[in-house]
């Protein structure tokens, strides 16, 4: 069962939230963009479903609505950004940007932030560099699910990493996935569903194969993309554990099994060798390699020969990365978002704690 | 059955095959140890058994044994370069000296490269940055032996990836890997053996699920990391694209399935959109971001963690990427280099063909 509701509505409503727990206007309305993009391009695990969840970090102390955001070292190409403890939805606003602004200059810019927390999907950042002619980069660790491969404990978040990067008529190529072989949030979608997962999704707390999508609370984890050594499973952990060192080792944040949680009731890991979560972005002007024109037209002529390649079945064409999510977003700008009840609910007792007006259903 | 070889007796030989192809010395020498460092790291595939493949190109006229390579745009961190035809394992030592130095300067380099060829293992190059406090990346396209998820057609390499990055006292951290389920080494190994593959690493001409190691030859594909779209090769799919617009794109080469073949039997796409293959490097100054010393220190700190994970088998305990490839390393280098019967017989037929002498075995 679900609801609808339009962007607008939300947008209003979450910008509301943030700005009720102390955000400044504009980041607010920053922040609310950020985590609305989720639900719109159809990563429902990642938008307003995680609201709630932000404000008990808000209330733990864990997550500061009014950062003061700054480079604390800087390049001609490159700087590292101190979110203060920020929502990751706006500190990567902020750091992106400064990607953005070095591109402009010296034809790439490449940010390292600390002392963050989740900045909702990765894609959206990377697609700020759209705008300008640039390919944007986007990466983020997270609170370790991930069993390296031959381990039994869990070193990784799902370590998520996008590129996105322009084309002329075509749409924007986008590839936005966790390094893992499913994203948790399908996981929960199983046990909601009470189905069991496939196999090589996760492994049990002895590091045995299992299809209980239910194993991550008993102390299971999930597996790198590949699932296990004779399917790659070793590259996937080498993509994770990049993401952790560009994210998290060049900017101070914590790393690996210390990387501190997103629910507020878990506890932070002890001994924590850096501050925050990290994140990594990157932007390259185009014109830095080729005009823009020449690039795009080849872009154009790639797009056009990738969607054409001949189908295994006539009814599952080949996709280009980015085609899905494109397609979620054009049909809920017009018709509307559409939120599980679970989801609703939780939103009404978020208003109701804060004293907000609660959510109004579309007509 | 194999025989050995020292690392210095395959280099001088090496190198005295590149001289007499007409290579000047000290490109025949970056070659040889490029070509090289594939024995010495245990990726046999890409090593001297491909010396005859790369003088074959040659004699086919679409190999320059002394290019002209030069900067044919630049930014302050970023430059594309013009390979004329060179070799790869020349073309690319060009450019990643050229990102080094962009980093040296403005923090990060990053250079694409056009109209090359075959430039190796990736691992080579992206460990150049290394001995700088560096952070090195490369890849590469080739041509296309792999189906994007839900086709029939190859459009892509096995297009690979290597992020190397500095430790302290701990060896740094390599991961070079190709972006699908299993390399083509690994194939040519079960073929020799008359071995079947796992289910996930191949598909016959029609899509369908194939287990047989000669599929590639009767118009089958290698499938992206993840093996299915269940397992994620949507992502190993994207993986592999954004490598080839990294280098191909960016550069001017050619893509998807107008990247040239290595074999020089078979014909060169036509209607090519760009120039020779396409490969793209970066490095990253580690203090552009943080002090090298601080950095390092997490990277120890990291690196032992990771290790010292508990083991699903005790005999089989985690490795960090570039484990294996530097015990390799450091056994061939000690003890020799094993090379197979078929290869030395190549080489032997190699060195009458140009009139040099045999390559003499290690007493």
């Amino acid at each position: 069962m679900e609801k609808k509701f339009s962007y607008a509505q939300l947008l209003e409503y979450v910008s509301g939230i943030f700005l009720r727990i102390g955000s400044p206007a504009n980041q607010a309305e920053l922040a609310a963009k950020a985590l609305i993009s989720a639900d719109l391009r159809g990563i429902d695990s990642h938008g307003v479903a995680r609201l709630s969840g932000y404000v008990r970090l808000w209330e733990a102390g864990r997550a500061n609505p009014n950062p003061q955001m700054r480079i604390i070292h800087q390049t001609p190409s490159t700087a590292v950004v101190d979110g203060d403890g920020g929502l990751g939805l706006t500190v990567a606003q902020f750091a992106m940007k400064i990607a953005i602004e070095k591109a402009a200059q010296v034809g790439t810019g490449w940010v390292a932030v600390q002392h963050s927390n989740h900045f909702g999907i990765a894609g959206y950042h990377a697609m700020q560099a759209l705008h300008h002619d640039m390919i944007g980069i986007a990466m983020t660790n997270a609170s370790a699910l991930v069993a390296p491969t031959f381990s039994k404990e869990r070193l990784l978040g799902t370590n998520p990493i996008c590129v996105a990067v322009p084309a002329g008529t075509e749409p924007a190529f986008v590839a936005d996935f966790a390094t893992t072989t499913a994203a948790n949030g399908k996981l929960e979608i199983l046990q909601r569903k009470n189905l069991s997962a496939p196999e090589g999704w996760i492994q049990d707390r002895e590091g045995s194969i299992s299809t209980d999508p239910h194993e991550l609370k008993k102390g299971g984890a999930l597996l790198p993309l590949g699932g296990d050594r004779e399917h790659g499973s070793h590259k996937g952990y080498a993509l994770g554990s990049i993401v952790d060192i560009f994210s998290a080792l060049l900017s101070g944040a914590n790393y690996g099994p210390w990387v501190p949680p997103f629910p507020a009731y878990v506890p932070i890991p002890e001994n924590m060798p850096g501050k925050g979560i990290g994140h990594f972005f990157g932007a390259m002007r185009i014109d830095a390699f080729r005009p823009a024109d020449e690039f795009k037209k080849n872009m154009d002529h790639w797009i056009r020969r990738f969607r054409s390649a001949k189908a295994i079945d006539p009814d599952r064409p080949i996709l280009i990365p980015g085609d899905p999510e494109r397609e979620f977003e054009k049909e809920r700008m017009a018709a509307g978002i559409p939120l599980l009840d679970p989801v609703v609910e939780d939103l009404a007792r978020l208003s109701l704690k804060l004293g907000l007006l609660p959510l109004q259903e579309m007509n």
